[in-house]
């Protein structure tokens, strides 16, 4: 299981990840990590924004990071895959 | 017109744009800025990695941002579409 504090964006509307970020907040973390693969990636900006925008206005984006990853797409293959994570801060 | 060092990224093949940031390095901008709006984000994502990779190991990525931009989608209608910026730079 990932860390509490990790949101990992998928394939479901947009609102579900902002709400599991503003949950994660609000259960007492104080940083919550957005993470995304691929296609994903806009979601995860538009659950950043989103989140700071209408829920907490407060909570800043402290750190975007991007990087490349190697997936496997059949035995002996691979293929990258551009990866971005956002931490998103309430500062104290 | 943008300015020199700005690339925007649209619909085109991913290699387009990677090679218009390539070409401005090496017509001497130190520093590049490769800006997206909505689903054009993921692209301009590996944009800067693939640059980054293949072409110019040396090139860091110094900035993200993010944000919101308001766009007209009739007479007197709007949407919000996330918008992001990646500066990257050659240090001397």
């Amino acid at each position: 299981m990932p860390p509490d504090n990790v949101v990992f964006i998928g394939k479901k509307p947009t609102m579900n990840y902002v709400l599991a970020v503003v949950t994660q907040f609000n259960s007492g973390n104080q940083s919550v990590s957005i993470k995304a693969r691929g296609k994903a990636i806009v979601r995860a900006v538009d659950v950043a924004l989103i989140t700071q925008r209408r829920f907490l206005q407060n909570a800043v984006i402290e750190d975007i990071k991007i990087s490349t990853e190697e997936v496997a797409i059949g035995e002996d293959e691979h293929t990258n895959v551009s990866s971005m994570e956002i931490v998103m801060t309430i500062p104290e």
